[in-house]
Protein backbone atom coordinates (compact mmCIF):
# COMPACT_ATOMS: atom_id res chain seq x y z
CA UNK A 1 0.00 0.00 0.00
CA UNK A 2 0.84 3.52 -0.98
CA UNK A 3 -0.14 6.33 1.86
CA UNK A 4 -0.80 9.54 -0.47
CA UNK A 5 -3.25 11.56 1.80
CA UNK A 6 -1.88 13.96 4.02
CA UNK A 7 -5.18 13.40 6.41
CA UNK A 8 -3.09 9.00 6.66
CA UNK A 9 -2.52 9.18 10.17
CA UNK A 10 0.70 7.36 9.83
CA UNK A 11 2.19 10.59 7.75
CA UNK A 12 0.89 12.69 10.47
CA UNK A 13 2.26 11.11 13.02
CA UNK A 14 5.86 11.29 11.32
CA UNK A 15 5.64 14.44 10.46
CA UNK A 16 5.55 15.85 13.83
CA UNK A 17 8.85 14.38 14.11
CA UNK A 18 10.28 17.46 12.25
CA UNK A 19 9.06 19.33 15.37
CA UNK A 20 12.08 19.79 17.66
CA UNK A 21 9.45 20.16 20.63
CA UNK A 22 8.07 17.06 19.27
CA UNK A 23 11.49 15.61 19.32
CA UNK A 24 12.13 16.30 22.94
CA UNK A 25 9.11 15.18 24.47
CA UNK A 26 8.42 11.92 22.31
CA UNK A 27 12.24 10.53 22.30
CA UNK A 28 11.77 9.76 18.05
CA UNK A 29 14.14 11.38 15.32
CA UNK A 30 14.94 11.37 11.89
CA UNK A 31 17.67 9.62 9.52
CA UNK A 32 18.14 10.18 6.26
CA UNK A 33 19.36 8.07 3.45
CA UNK A 34 20.62 4.74 3.10
CA UNK A 35 24.49 6.21 3.89
CA UNK A 36 23.92 7.30 7.10
CA UNK A 37 20.96 4.40 8.04
CA UNK A 38 23.44 2.21 7.87
CA UNK A 39 25.25 3.59 10.55
CA UNK A 40 22.36 2.62 13.11
CA UNK A 41 24.22 0.11 15.04
CA UNK A 42 21.84 -2.82 15.93
CA UNK A 43 21.44 -1.74 19.32
CA UNK A 44 19.07 1.21 18.44
CA UNK A 45 15.83 1.05 17.86
CA UNK A 46 14.26 1.90 14.63
CA UNK A 47 11.03 2.27 14.82
CA UNK A 48 9.89 2.52 11.33
CA UNK A 49 11.23 2.97 7.58
CA UNK A 50 9.95 5.22 5.02
CA UNK A 51 10.50 5.15 1.40
CA UNK A 52 9.42 7.14 -1.13
CA UNK A 53 7.29 5.18 -4.26
CA UNK A 54 10.29 5.74 -6.60
CA UNK A 55 12.25 3.86 -4.07
CA UNK A 56 10.53 0.83 -3.27
CA UNK A 57 11.99 -1.71 -5.68
CA UNK A 58 15.79 -0.69 -3.95
CA UNK A 59 14.66 -1.71 -1.09
CA UNK A 60 14.66 -5.18 0.19
CA UNK A 61 16.21 -5.68 3.56
CA UNK A 62 14.52 -3.23 5.99
CA UNK A 63 11.69 -4.59 8.27
CA UNK A 64 8.53 -2.41 9.09
CA UNK A 65 8.92 -0.65 5.93
CA UNK A 66 6.01 1.89 5.14
CA UNK A 67 5.44 3.61 1.37
CA UNK A 68 4.73 7.07 0.61
CA UNK A 69 3.71 8.51 -2.26
CA UNK A 70 6.68 11.22 -3.80
CA UNK A 71 5.15 14.24 -2.65
CA UNK A 72 4.49 12.95 0.92
CA UNK A 73 7.71 11.93 1.18
CA UNK A 74 9.16 15.47 0.30
CA UNK A 75 7.29 17.01 2.93
CA UNK A 76 8.49 14.38 5.01
CA UNK A 77 11.91 14.83 4.21
CA UNK A 78 14.11 17.16 5.55
CA UNK A 79 16.28 18.06 2.72
CA UNK A 80 16.01 19.32 -0.97
CA UNK A 81 16.87 16.13 -3.00
CA UNK A 82 15.69 13.62 -0.79
CA UNK A 83 17.16 9.98 -1.14
CA UNK A 84 13.99 7.91 -1.11
CA UNK A 85 14.41 6.50 2.54
CA UNK A 86 14.12 7.91 5.90
CA UNK A 87 14.32 6.06 9.46
CA UNK A 88 12.52 6.67 12.81
CA UNK A 89 14.92 6.12 15.49
CA UNK A 90 14.44 6.53 19.18
CA UNK A 91 17.27 8.12 21.11
CA UNK A 92 19.32 6.47 23.51
CA UNK A 93 18.77 7.96 27.15
CA UNK A 94 21.65 7.82 29.07
CA UNK A 95 21.73 8.26 32.97
CA UNK A 96 24.27 11.88 33.58
CA UNK A 97 25.15 10.40 37.02
CA UNK A 98 26.11 7.19 35.29
CA UNK A 99 27.88 8.51 32.72
CA UNK A 100 30.53 10.94 34.75
CA UNK A 101 32.18 7.84 36.59
CA UNK A 102 34.17 7.13 33.30
CA UNK A 103 37.67 8.03 33.47
CA UNK A 104 38.52 9.99 30.43
CA UNK A 105 37.55 13.38 28.75
CA UNK A 106 34.49 14.99 28.36
CA UNK A 107 33.15 17.96 26.38
CA UNK A 108 30.59 20.14 27.66
CA UNK A 109 29.25 22.55 24.86
CA UNK A 110 27.61 25.89 26.01
CA UNK A 111 25.13 27.15 23.77
CA UNK A 112 26.97 26.16 19.76
CA UNK A 113 24.48 27.50 18.01
CA UNK A 114 25.34 26.18 14.34
CA UNK A 115 24.11 22.71 13.65
CA UNK A 116 27.21 22.29 11.23
CA UNK A 117 29.72 22.88 14.36
CA UNK A 118 27.93 20.97 16.20
CA UNK A 119 27.92 17.95 14.50
CA UNK A 120 31.51 18.63 13.20
CA UNK A 121 33.12 18.40 17.21
CA UNK A 122 30.75 15.24 17.90
CA UNK A 123 32.44 13.53 14.82
CA UNK A 124 35.80 14.83 16.00
CA UNK A 125 34.73 13.88 19.75
CA UNK A 126 34.45 10.08 18.15
CA UNK A 127 37.95 10.47 16.77
CA UNK A 128 39.53 11.81 19.69
CA UNK A 129 38.26 9.01 22.23
CA UNK A 130 35.93 11.10 23.89
CA UNK A 131 33.80 9.04 26.62
CA UNK A 132 30.85 11.60 26.61
CA UNK A 133 29.60 15.17 25.18
CA UNK A 134 27.34 17.41 27.00
CA UNK A 135 25.13 19.92 24.94
CA UNK A 136 23.64 22.32 26.93
CA UNK A 137 19.84 23.83 27.06
CA UNK A 138 19.60 27.01 23.85
CA UNK A 139 22.06 24.59 21.93
CA UNK A 140 21.55 23.39 18.14
CA UNK A 141 19.52 20.49 18.38
CA UNK A 142 21.63 17.23 17.66
CA UNK A 143 19.03 15.39 16.37
CA UNK A 144 18.39 18.09 13.24
CA UNK A 145 19.42 16.49 10.16
CA UNK A 146 21.68 19.31 9.09
CA UNK A 147 23.76 18.21 12.61
CA UNK A 148 23.32 14.17 12.26
CA UNK A 149 25.17 14.97 8.86
CA UNK A 150 28.04 16.52 9.80
CA UNK A 151 28.22 13.55 12.87
CA UNK A 152 28.93 11.58 9.95
CA UNK A 153 27.16 8.56 12.13
CA UNK A 154 29.00 9.49 15.37
CA UNK A 155 26.09 10.11 17.25
CA UNK A 156 26.03 6.23 17.49
CA UNK A 157 29.11 6.04 18.84
CA UNK A 158 29.41 8.11 22.16
CA UNK A 159 27.35 8.78 24.47
CA UNK A 160 25.53 12.68 23.46
CA UNK A 161 23.39 14.32 26.15
CA UNK A 162 21.32 17.10 25.27
CA UNK A 163 19.40 19.92 27.16
CA UNK A 164 21.96 19.83 29.84
CA UNK A 165 21.86 22.46 33.05
CA UNK A 166 25.60 22.78 33.07
CA UNK A 167 25.82 24.20 36.52
CA UNK A 168 24.22 21.31 37.58
CA UNK A 169 26.86 18.98 35.71
CA UNK A 170 29.86 20.45 37.25
CA UNK A 171 28.72 20.67 40.73
CA UNK A 172 28.13 16.25 39.69
CA UNK A 173 31.73 16.59 38.31
CA UNK A 174 33.59 18.21 41.08
CA UNK A 175 32.21 15.24 43.07
CA UNK A 176 33.81 13.02 40.93
CA UNK A 177 36.74 15.05 41.31
CA UNK A 178 36.58 15.89 36.83
CA UNK A 179 38.93 18.77 36.88
CA UNK A 180 37.28 21.64 34.77
CA UNK A 181 38.82 23.55 31.48
CA UNK A 182 37.98 25.83 29.49
CA UNK A 183 39.45 28.13 26.53
CA UNK A 184 39.78 31.86 26.31
CA UNK A 185 42.22 33.78 24.38
CA UNK A 186 43.02 35.63 27.98
CA UNK A 187 44.16 31.88 29.06
CA UNK A 188 47.03 31.23 31.77
CA UNK A 189 48.62 28.59 29.83
CA UNK A 190 48.84 27.47 26.63
CA UNK A 191 47.11 24.20 25.75
CA UNK A 192 49.92 22.12 24.90
CA UNK A 193 51.87 22.75 28.28
CA UNK A 194 48.87 21.84 30.59
CA UNK A 195 49.19 18.33 31.92
CA UNK A 196 45.29 17.04 31.94
CA UNK A 197 44.14 14.70 34.67
CA UNK A 198 42.66 11.52 33.72
CA UNK A 199 39.26 13.06 34.32
CA UNK A 200 38.89 15.80 32.94
CA UNK A 201 36.28 18.02 31.25
CA UNK A 202 36.78 20.84 28.73
CA UNK A 203 33.77 23.56 28.35
CA UNK A 204 33.42 24.95 24.90
CA UNK A 205 31.41 28.26 24.17
CA UNK A 206 29.48 30.49 21.73
CA UNK A 207 30.46 31.05 18.65
CA UNK A 208 29.96 34.46 18.74
CA UNK A 209 30.14 35.64 22.81
CA UNK A 210 32.31 32.75 24.09
CA UNK A 211 31.34 31.38 27.63
CA UNK A 212 28.84 32.45 29.66
CA UNK A 213 30.62 34.32 32.96
CA UNK A 214 29.22 32.44 35.44
CA UNK A 215 30.66 28.80 33.40
CA UNK A 216 34.00 30.76 32.55
CA UNK A 217 34.44 31.23 36.61
CA UNK A 218 33.52 27.69 37.58
CA UNK A 219 36.48 26.34 35.12
CA UNK A 220 39.51 25.06 37.32
CA UNK A 221 42.32 26.58 34.14
CA UNK A 222 41.22 28.74 31.74
CA UNK A 223 43.94 27.49 28.78
CA UNK A 224 44.78 29.20 25.39
CA UNK A 225 45.20 27.82 21.70
CA UNK A 226 49.16 28.39 20.55
CA UNK A 227 48.24 30.56 17.48
CA UNK A 228 50.75 32.96 15.65
CA UNK A 229 48.28 35.04 13.19
CA UNK A 230 44.81 36.52 13.98
CA UNK A 231 43.54 35.41 17.33
CA UNK A 232 39.81 33.64 15.81
CA UNK A 233 39.32 29.75 15.13
CA UNK A 234 35.77 28.67 13.63
CA UNK A 235 34.09 26.85 17.17
CA UNK A 236 34.85 23.18 15.72
CA UNK A 237 38.18 23.73 15.09
CA UNK A 238 39.06 25.05 18.25
CA UNK A 239 36.88 22.33 20.01
CA UNK A 240 38.57 20.04 18.05
CA UNK A 241 41.98 20.87 18.55
CA UNK A 242 41.48 20.81 22.08
CA UNK A 243 40.54 17.40 21.92
CA UNK A 244 42.90 16.28 20.03
CA UNK A 245 45.61 17.73 22.53
CA UNK A 246 44.01 15.99 25.61
CA UNK A 247 43.62 12.48 24.05
CA UNK A 248 47.02 12.61 22.79
CA UNK A 249 47.93 13.17 26.13
CA UNK A 250 45.70 10.91 28.04
CA UNK A 251 46.48 7.81 25.49
CA UNK A 252 50.24 8.55 26.52
CA UNK A 253 49.26 8.03 30.42
CA UNK A 254 47.67 4.55 29.00
CA UNK B 1 18.85 58.44 -7.43
CA UNK B 2 17.32 55.04 -6.55
CA UNK B 3 17.92 52.58 -9.10
CA UNK B 4 14.03 50.35 -9.40
CA UNK B 5 14.89 48.62 -13.04
CA UNK B 6 16.40 45.01 -13.80
CA UNK B 7 17.05 46.76 -17.04
CA UNK B 8 19.42 49.48 -15.50
CA UNK B 9 22.80 49.12 -16.74
CA UNK B 10 24.89 49.26 -13.11
CA UNK B 11 22.29 46.92 -12.25
CA UNK B 12 22.58 44.73 -14.74
CA UNK B 13 26.53 44.33 -14.67
CA UNK B 14 26.42 44.21 -10.75
CA UNK B 15 23.94 41.15 -11.73
CA UNK B 16 26.80 39.41 -13.69
CA UNK B 17 29.44 39.08 -10.70
CA UNK B 18 26.72 36.87 -8.92
CA UNK B 19 28.75 34.15 -11.64
CA UNK B 20 31.27 32.54 -10.53
CA UNK B 21 32.65 31.98 -14.56
CA UNK B 22 32.07 36.33 -14.96
CA UNK B 23 34.15 36.56 -11.36
CA UNK B 24 37.05 34.74 -12.58
CA UNK B 25 37.58 36.46 -15.57
CA UNK B 26 36.48 39.74 -14.15
CA UNK B 27 38.35 39.93 -10.66
CA UNK B 28 35.86 41.37 -8.98
CA UNK B 29 33.50 39.71 -6.10
CA UNK B 30 30.76 40.82 -3.38
CA UNK B 31 31.04 41.44 0.10
CA UNK B 32 27.82 41.68 2.02
CA UNK B 33 26.78 43.12 5.47
CA UNK B 34 28.32 46.06 7.23
CA UNK B 35 30.56 43.67 9.71
CA UNK B 36 32.25 41.89 6.61
CA UNK B 37 32.93 45.05 4.39
CA UNK B 38 34.11 46.64 7.92
CA UNK B 39 36.95 44.04 7.41
CA UNK B 40 38.15 44.86 4.06
CA UNK B 41 41.72 46.48 4.58
CA UNK B 42 42.40 49.73 2.87
CA UNK B 43 45.05 48.69 0.02
CA UNK B 44 42.11 46.68 -1.37
CA UNK B 45 40.22 48.17 -3.94
CA UNK B 46 36.48 48.87 -3.75
CA UNK B 47 34.62 49.78 -6.71
CA UNK B 48 31.29 50.59 -5.47
CA UNK B 49 28.97 49.82 -2.62
CA UNK B 50 25.14 48.89 -3.54
CA UNK B 51 22.87 49.78 -0.71
CA UNK B 52 18.75 49.38 -0.35
CA UNK B 53 16.77 51.84 -0.19
CA UNK B 54 15.69 51.27 3.45
CA UNK B 55 19.27 51.27 4.58
CA UNK B 56 20.22 54.55 3.02
CA UNK B 57 19.79 56.66 6.04
CA UNK B 58 21.94 54.39 8.26
CA UNK B 59 25.48 55.25 6.21
CA UNK B 60 27.28 58.05 5.62
CA UNK B 61 30.65 56.94 5.70
CA UNK B 62 31.63 55.30 2.39
CA UNK B 63 31.95 56.91 -1.41
CA UNK B 64 30.84 55.77 -4.42
CA UNK B 65 27.31 54.26 -3.26
CA UNK B 66 24.53 53.52 -5.15
CA UNK B 67 20.91 53.43 -3.93
CA UNK B 68 18.71 50.12 -4.91
CA UNK B 69 14.94 49.43 -4.62
CA UNK B 70 14.48 46.43 -2.30
CA UNK B 71 13.44 44.31 -4.68
CA UNK B 72 17.21 44.77 -6.76
CA UNK B 73 19.22 44.54 -3.90
CA UNK B 74 17.79 41.58 -2.31
CA UNK B 75 18.19 39.93 -6.23
CA UNK B 76 21.74 40.87 -5.72
CA UNK B 77 22.15 39.61 -2.31
CA UNK B 78 23.26 35.51 -2.07
CA UNK B 79 21.54 35.97 1.71
CA UNK B 80 17.99 35.20 2.66
CA UNK B 81 17.65 38.07 4.51
CA UNK B 82 20.13 41.03 3.12
CA UNK B 83 21.82 43.60 5.51
CA UNK B 84 21.47 45.85 3.33
CA UNK B 85 24.57 46.86 2.09
CA UNK B 86 27.68 45.10 -0.74
CA UNK B 87 30.44 46.03 -1.72
CA UNK B 88 32.36 45.75 -5.16
CA UNK B 89 35.54 44.09 -4.59
CA UNK B 90 38.48 43.90 -6.57
CA UNK B 91 40.81 40.18 -6.05
CA UNK B 92 44.25 41.12 -4.88
CA UNK B 93 46.85 39.26 -8.14
CA UNK B 94 49.21 37.40 -6.40
CA UNK B 95 52.66 36.14 -8.26
CA UNK B 96 52.80 32.71 -7.23
CA UNK B 97 57.02 33.00 -7.79
CA UNK B 98 56.86 35.18 -5.80
CA UNK B 99 54.69 33.69 -2.83
CA UNK B 100 56.76 30.26 -2.76
CA UNK B 101 60.01 32.50 -2.07
CA UNK B 102 58.39 32.95 1.25
CA UNK B 103 59.97 30.94 4.39
CA UNK B 104 57.49 29.24 6.34
CA UNK B 105 54.21 27.29 6.13
CA UNK B 106 52.24 26.78 2.94
CA UNK B 107 48.77 25.05 2.68
CA UNK B 108 47.44 23.50 -0.95
CA UNK B 109 43.69 22.79 -1.37
CA UNK B 110 42.92 19.85 -3.51
CA UNK B 111 39.73 19.80 -4.89
CA UNK B 112 37.68 20.61 -1.27
CA UNK B 113 34.18 21.06 -2.13
CA UNK B 114 32.43 23.02 0.95
CA UNK B 115 32.41 26.62 0.65
CA UNK B 116 32.17 26.31 4.72
CA UNK B 117 35.37 24.11 5.03
CA UNK B 118 37.45 26.28 2.86
CA UNK B 119 36.12 29.40 4.25
CA UNK B 120 37.29 27.71 8.13
CA UNK B 121 40.49 26.37 6.44
CA UNK B 122 41.58 29.84 5.48
CA UNK B 123 39.97 31.57 8.60
CA UNK B 124 42.69 28.51 10.02
CA UNK B 125 45.46 29.73 8.32
CA UNK B 126 45.01 33.27 9.55
CA UNK B 127 45.38 32.33 12.66
CA UNK B 128 48.19 30.07 12.51
CA UNK B 129 50.50 32.21 10.50
CA UNK B 130 50.40 30.24 7.23
CA UNK B 131 51.83 32.15 4.28
CA UNK B 132 49.59 31.54 1.63
CA UNK B 133 46.72 29.16 0.89
CA UNK B 134 46.82 27.79 -2.48
CA UNK B 135 43.35 26.58 -3.65
CA UNK B 136 43.31 24.20 -6.68
CA UNK B 137 41.22 24.06 -10.05
CA UNK B 138 37.70 22.26 -8.76
CA UNK B 139 37.71 23.13 -5.52
CA UNK B 140 34.70 25.08 -4.35
CA UNK B 141 35.08 29.06 -5.03
CA UNK B 142 36.96 31.31 -2.40
CA UNK B 143 35.07 34.48 -3.25
CA UNK B 144 31.43 33.04 -3.26
CA UNK B 145 29.57 34.71 0.12
CA UNK B 146 28.98 31.38 2.16
CA UNK B 147 33.52 30.80 1.69
CA UNK B 148 33.52 34.46 2.46
CA UNK B 149 31.46 34.27 5.35
CA UNK B 150 33.43 31.38 6.49
CA UNK B 151 36.78 33.11 6.04
CA UNK B 152 35.52 35.49 8.99
CA UNK B 153 37.74 38.43 7.03
CA UNK B 154 40.76 36.08 6.55
CA UNK B 155 41.01 36.72 3.20
CA UNK B 156 42.23 39.88 3.45
CA UNK B 157 44.68 38.64 5.87
CA UNK B 158 47.30 36.45 3.59
CA UNK B 159 47.48 35.81 -0.01
CA UNK B 160 45.11 33.00 -1.10
CA UNK B 161 45.67 32.05 -4.44
CA UNK B 162 42.83 30.19 -6.83
CA UNK B 163 42.39 27.77 -9.36
CA UNK B 164 45.99 26.52 -9.02
CA UNK B 165 47.08 23.75 -10.73
CA UNK B 166 48.94 21.66 -7.98
CA UNK B 167 51.70 19.77 -10.30
CA UNK B 168 52.96 22.90 -11.48
CA UNK B 169 53.17 24.45 -8.17
CA UNK B 170 55.02 21.25 -6.82
CA UNK B 171 57.49 21.47 -9.19
CA UNK B 172 57.92 25.19 -8.66
CA UNK B 173 58.14 24.50 -4.52
CA UNK B 174 60.50 21.95 -5.34
CA UNK B 175 62.61 24.45 -6.88
CA UNK B 176 62.23 26.18 -3.66
CA UNK B 177 63.36 23.79 -1.30
CA UNK B 178 59.91 23.42 0.15
CA UNK B 179 58.99 20.40 1.61
CA UNK B 180 56.23 18.69 0.65
CA UNK B 181 53.70 16.62 3.00
CA UNK B 182 50.47 15.15 3.40
CA UNK B 183 47.70 13.57 5.41
CA UNK B 184 46.32 10.14 5.33
CA UNK B 185 45.39 7.04 7.67
CA UNK B 186 48.11 5.39 6.30
CA UNK B 187 50.55 7.76 7.22
CA UNK B 188 53.72 6.58 8.28
CA UNK B 189 54.87 8.50 11.22
CA UNK B 190 52.80 10.59 13.49
CA UNK B 191 52.06 14.27 12.54
CA UNK B 192 53.25 15.77 16.06
CA UNK B 193 56.49 13.52 15.69
CA UNK B 194 57.24 15.13 12.71
CA UNK B 195 60.09 17.85 12.43
CA UNK B 196 59.04 20.12 10.14
CA UNK B 197 61.49 22.44 7.96
CA UNK B 198 60.79 26.02 7.94
CA UNK B 199 60.15 26.01 4.31
CA UNK B 200 57.02 23.00 4.13
CA UNK B 201 53.73 22.89 2.28
CA UNK B 202 50.57 20.90 3.64
CA UNK B 203 48.59 19.21 1.02
CA UNK B 204 44.93 18.69 2.48
CA UNK B 205 42.62 16.03 -0.24
CA UNK B 206 39.27 16.09 -0.82
CA UNK B 207 36.26 15.87 1.95
CA UNK B 208 34.89 12.28 0.60
CA UNK B 209 37.82 10.97 -1.76
CA UNK B 210 41.28 12.53 -0.05
CA UNK B 211 43.97 13.20 -2.02
CA UNK B 212 44.46 12.68 -5.73
CA UNK B 213 47.27 9.39 -6.00
CA UNK B 214 49.63 11.51 -8.19
CA UNK B 215 49.45 14.61 -5.63
CA UNK B 216 49.88 12.12 -2.60
CA UNK B 217 52.81 10.26 -4.35
CA UNK B 218 54.62 13.42 -4.62
CA UNK B 219 54.57 14.17 -1.29
CA UNK B 220 57.97 14.13 0.54
CA UNK B 221 56.30 12.34 3.87
CA UNK B 222 52.57 11.29 4.76
CA UNK B 223 51.73 11.89 8.11
CA UNK B 224 48.65 10.69 10.06
CA UNK B 225 46.76 12.66 13.22
CA UNK B 226 46.86 11.03 16.43
CA UNK B 227 43.24 9.31 16.92
CA UNK B 228 42.01 7.59 19.18
CA UNK B 229 38.59 6.62 18.10
CA UNK B 230 37.09 6.17 14.85
CA UNK B 231 39.27 7.55 12.33
CA UNK B 232 37.17 10.38 10.70
CA UNK B 233 37.42 13.57 10.76
CA UNK B 234 36.16 16.70 9.51
CA UNK B 235 38.16 18.26 6.78
CA UNK B 236 38.45 21.21 7.59
CA UNK B 237 39.38 19.94 11.07
CA UNK B 238 41.99 17.59 9.83
CA UNK B 239 43.68 20.30 7.68
CA UNK B 240 43.07 22.77 11.14
CA UNK B 241 44.94 20.47 13.42
CA UNK B 242 47.74 20.29 11.06
CA UNK B 243 48.11 23.43 10.76
CA UNK B 244 48.47 24.25 14.49
CA UNK B 245 51.09 21.32 15.35
CA UNK B 246 53.30 23.19 12.01
CA UNK B 247 53.03 26.26 13.51
CA UNK B 248 53.67 25.36 17.07
CA UNK B 249 56.10 23.87 16.04
CA UNK B 250 57.56 26.58 13.48
CA UNK B 251 57.26 29.51 15.72
CA UNK B 252 59.52 27.57 18.35
CA UNK B 253 62.37 27.60 15.94
CA UNK B 254 62.14 31.26 15.37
Amino acid sequence: MIIKSVQNQIFKEALNIQDKKFRDENGFFFVEGKKQIDEIPSDWTVKQFFISENYKNYITDFKNIVTLSERLFNKLSAVRSPQGIMAVVKKKCYDVKEVVKNTGLFIILDNIQDPGNLGTIIRSADAFGVKAVFVSKRSADIYSDKTLRATMGSIFHLPVLENIDIKNLLMLMKKENISVFAASLKGEKYLNTVKFPSKSVFIVGNEAHGLQNDVESSADMIVRIHMSGAESLNAAVAASIIMYEMSKQLSLHN
